[in-house]
């Protein structure tokens, strides 16, 4: 093994490229950094590896355990990051740049770990809304469920964010239960190869359920199924090549495009200069130019502006833009490649034929270290939109952005949905209603919607900055899918399948307690007194029964004060549609619920921390009597000390009809 | 105009084909029937239209008014289903057929028009999710929202549902705020444009809402564009033709397809001759191979059972499809034309070259009236599945099913899978641990699940029937998309939006009340005074606030019986990690605060029905106060006489922390 040569990871192996090697120039000088290839893999064999060996073993996994794996990749990353970072400073980014990538990666994977330990169950399967009822009886009800599929997934990923960009496809599709087969973009793959290395590295992945792909990706596509689920991210015009892949077409196979889009920002109508959120566009605008080069699928390339106000935003942008120290740790980086900066500066040519007129930065302007790929930040005015129609089409993926005008807010409407789909759309405005406006009029183009201003500036996390927890991508040209999002973004790796059956059908399939599926009553000791890891699904605390009384009634009414009629008088609760007399408080039977169902010592159960879906069904009069099943739902960790379990609360009363129901929620020992 | 040629309805004109019209025979004597043609019309004028007239006036209705209309034209439906079924006889189909088609489809629309109105807001907005916090004080949170795609929604249907098939796409459409251009199938389009008709008569639709194409759809997928959806019911061939459209693809066009699938059903390996469980999976293959002369996109083709039950299995169903009468008003209908018949026989020819032999029926027999395209049912066997691999790729759409052995529960699992994706699967089965694992290792190639047994089977609406709030679709083979599944289905013609800004900003986007955004303090009236109505989305009714002493505390454990010891302790209390010594109830607070927020004589609020979401947030330690900020978050109608009001309740402590927050609902008059 040569150092710089860079190593596919195939069926568990690193396997060396066959063949001639692609070299690999650093951003900053030109010299040589790495040689990639990937001549020789056996795809078709690759894809069965994941289908056959990584699925099954990620499969046996519940949603928490590989939850904990995942937190355990984002340690190793943050364990190991200082080795990245040498490595990113050759792709031409800053370390600012850097941190973007490696440690907002490392934080995707613990984001994702976070939101798969709190909102996923500790099983197999995960529910999807509520059940729907199909009968009358309720013998034959349905229940949504998401289960992974089982093929593999294919990962392509663009050059901007080597680390990033693998991690946060790798999070929610092993948190899903599905493999991945990654192929990191030429340019900077030994950058993702380093990182990839620390997953492997870190011992945690089960065999099969990440392989590497450190050049072309030969006849894989050729071998793909409708189990297998395509994410790409990276230009619209590869997107649409892959996506056309006569099997991808025919087999139905998932395809998920993130791509680069003409993203906008606009000063709302109400901000002219002089007003906080005037200074604040200015400034984003300026650093999504210069972050990263502008190299971002997210960058501002369309900043608009109410027409009396661009001279001012052309002066208060350029006079920034001339403070930007290039080649600078604190300030911009290079391009990724010498080619890039060709492109785009060919792009600004097209922008320029257009219509469009550079009134800051030089496009061919010598900077920075000799050999390098740096270039000064452009800015374009385009002083009629509509007739200059290429700055909403053409988009130069480097420090480049056009500002231009709009008349009002169905025109800055219009113009934003002119660019037929974007990834982020930001508003700088202090007005309720002009976001109102113009984010209904807009949202259905864009992916991502910043409304942005004097009250949440300092605390925002910008413009282009997709986040794990909010979905990532857009309609139209930035794609039409979706990633990240929390668990939406899980959901991408699994099928959602409606299930028809009995509840006690569904709780074993669900592997959770469904109302009407199978209780075991215990009796061994109170609930309460166990452990969470002592609890099991479906185990039953049944209380006795007793009476409430008007008494109880009238106590609970003055003591409380909530002395509604339904309660206090018999004429006007019979009177009611609902009622046929007084009727007991329902904060009454809660209270009178939990009397019944707690048991007093200190134990493993802390604290009720919630309640959910409370439904009161049949009314309890005076001399009814009332007990309690309580029945473990599901358990969640909250934290590694702490957990919650989910406790289906059923009332009855003496008739045993059901008088209310809910979900508790109580902070557990673990 | 003459009465049997089918005409158009574009830009809100009917319009007769120009040129040459397709003839359409009658499926029962193959007289001719209609003449249907779409030539002349303006196709890229219809996408314009809808996206210029009909988006933006159905935009401008709320999510319940929409639903009102839906309803309305359920009802229409109903009120003059007698039109329909006299022409539904011509297409072959018996009026138990019709019935599924014709009251199936107004069924399904009013069905949307109810969770329209119980599970959507009366707003132009759709929230996803819980708030996202973004940031530590708050002032940059994160909310998902869902706003109607601003383009034109293409069905393209199917001949074998022409009334359903057209309803089910409709509904989610309209619901969703998106117009709608409708093409079905020619050989059934005479029954679909009567319903149409029914459609436009009823006056309810604004103008561009709806538009029919009974012919070809000519160039009209070349202006499609991406904020268009292309929802498509048929072939897998036909999708893959009209998916792999250049513009579909360039444009990121959102594409729905659901196609015919090899759909199977699994006796259980419990369920051997004599159970409940086998005289239902036998009645049920027979139902399904003959209704609508087994023409359904859903229909069993693949009935699986353990090797040593197959004999019994083939005599028992064989024995049943004898006592079939074809061309009985209580029997089997016709196939929709002779050439779906020639094209049924080839296929089954195709199952017999590959292994597959005939144990009922025979394909060739002259039956039925004269002239029509009635066959009888036929029954084959596959008894090595896994060499007549046709079985699993080979569709006969028509009355033909073919029976096949497994040997175990993961074989059965590979040859269910076999299929590469179906829209319905059942299992007959009494066995939750058969179910468990079987459904566990088979959904992901399966869009919905049934297991059926002697519990559920009376009530069990069958394998082939879609429901509407159930999804419908399936993965690979049957097309990688849904529809229906209630408020789901509505999300395909509607974009997700990440929204990132202050709560002020994402309560006035979303016209909703979000927790830290503005309130208005009303004090003309005590909020439960008035209808619903007359409260407005932030109205807030501010308390006055109580002392919680330790008596009250002892009294409510006494009383209730819930001596927990975080509040009857004050050594376990503070020993405890959550609290600092004794703590009032929760269920104290919840009563303290109706209390406090009640009004008590009778009025519009009838009752409280429900709680959602509550969280416990602070302690409340003796000697502290309370007050309760209640505050109008959404209102949806109930019935027409009742509504639900969900209020924010929230509960401060005397230095203004959060004690608690929950949402209440209320039963309101309207």
């Amino acid at each position: 093994m040569k150092t710089n040569t860079l190593l596919n990871y195939a069926q568990d192996r690193w396997v060396e490229g066959q063949g001639l090697l692609a070299p690999i120039a650093s951003a900053i000088d030109g010299t040589l950094v790495a040689e990639t290839g990937s001549g020789g893999l056996d795809f078709a064999a690759m894809l069965e590896h994941a289908r056959t060996v990584g699925g099954p073993a990620l499969r046996r996994l519940t949603f928490h355990e590989r939850a904990r794996i995942i937190k355990g990749l984002g340690l190793a990353v943050l364990e190991r990051k200082e080795e990245l970072y040498a490595l990113n400073s050759l792709t031409g980014a800053t370390r600012k740049d850097g941190w973007i990538d490696i440690e907002g990666g490392a934080g995707t994977l613990l984001s994702f770990s976070s939101k798969g330990r709190r909102e996923l169950p500790d099983a197999h399967v995960l529910l999807d809304g509520a059940i729907e009822p199909l009968s009358k009886s309720g013998s034959f009800i349905g229940q949504h469920i998401y289960t992974p599929l089982q093929g593999a997934a294919v990962h392509i990923n663009a050059f901007n964010f080597p680390v990033w960009g693998m991690l946060e496809k790798l999070a929610p599709t092993l948190l899903a239960g599905m493999p991945a087969i990654v192929k990191p973009a030429s340019s900077t793959a030994y950058l993702c190869e380093a990182a990839f290395r620390v997953l492997i590295e870190s011992g945690l992945l089960p065999e099969g359920a990440v392989q590497l792909i450190v050049g072309g990706v030969g006849d894989l596509f050729d071998h793909l199924g409708g189990q297998d689920v395509v994410s790409f991210t990276g230009s619209a015009s590869t997107a649409l090549k892959l996506r056309s892949h006569p099997v991808v077409q025919r087999e139905s196979v998932k395809f998920v495009a993130e791509q680069d889009s003409l993203n906008a920002s606009l000063l709302g109508p109400d901000a002219g200069p002089g007003t906080p959120e005037f200074d604040l566009f200015v400034a984003e605008v300026v650093n999504e130019m210069t972050v990263k080069a502008g190299q971002k699928c997210t960058a501002i390339r369309r900043a608009m502006a109410p027409a009396e106000h661009l001279d001012a935003l052309q002066a208060a942008i350029a006079g920034k833009l001339a403070a930007v120290a290039i080649g600078d740790p604190k300030g911009m980086g290079a391009l990724v490649s010498t080619a890039q900066r060709d492109d785009v500066r060919g792009q600004i040519g097209k922008l320029v034929d257009a219509g469009a007129r550079i009134v800051s930065g030089d496009p061919t302007a010598s900077v920075g270290h000799e050999g390098g790929a740096f270039m000064q930040p452009i800015l374009l005015r385009a002083d009629d939109p509509w007739t200059a129609t290429a700055v909403h089409d053409v988009e130069a993926f480097g420090p480049v952005s056009t500002i231009m005008p709009y008349r009002d807010i169905a025109d800055a409407i219009a113009l934003a949905n002119r660019g037929m789909g974007s990834l982020a759309l930001s508003l700088f405005t202090y007005s309720p209603e002009s976001a109102r406006q113009f984010i209904q009029g807009a949202a259905a183009f864009h992916g991502r919607m910043l409304v942005i201003n004097r009250d949440n500036a300092a605390e925002s996390t910008g413009h282009g900055s997709p986040l794990p927890v909010l979905v990532h991508g857009g309609p139209g040209r930035a794609g039409g899918s979706e990633e990240m999002g929390g668990v939406r973004g899980v959901k991408h790796y699994m099928q959602r399948t409606a299930i028809q059956s009995t509840s006690a059908m569904i709780a074993a399939i669900s592997e959770q307690y469904i109302p009407g599926g199978p209780k075991h009553v215990i009796d061994d000791a109170h609930p309460f007194r166990k452990r969470m890891s002592e609890l099991h699904i479906g185990d039953t605390l049944r209380t006795k029964s007793r009476t409430v009384s008007l008494e109880d009634i009238e106590h609970f009414a003055h003591f409380t004060g909530d002395t509604f009629y339904a309660h206090m008088d018999e004429e006007s609760a019979k009177a009611s549609p609902i009622f046929e007399g007084r009727v007991a408080h329902g904060y009454l039977i809660l209270s009178f619920a939990a009397g019944l169902f707690v048991d007093p010592d200190p134990g493993p159960v802390l604290a009720n921390t919630g309640l959910e879906n409370l439904r009161f069904l049949t009314p309890l009069y005076p001399g009814d009597s009332m007990r309690v099943e309580l029945t473990v739902r599901s358990k969640a960790l909250k934290t590694e000390d702490t957990g919650v379990v989910r406790w289906a609360v059923e009332i009855f009363n003496q008739k045993d009809e059901l008088v209310a129901t809910y979900d508790l929620l109580t902070e557990n020992l673990p």
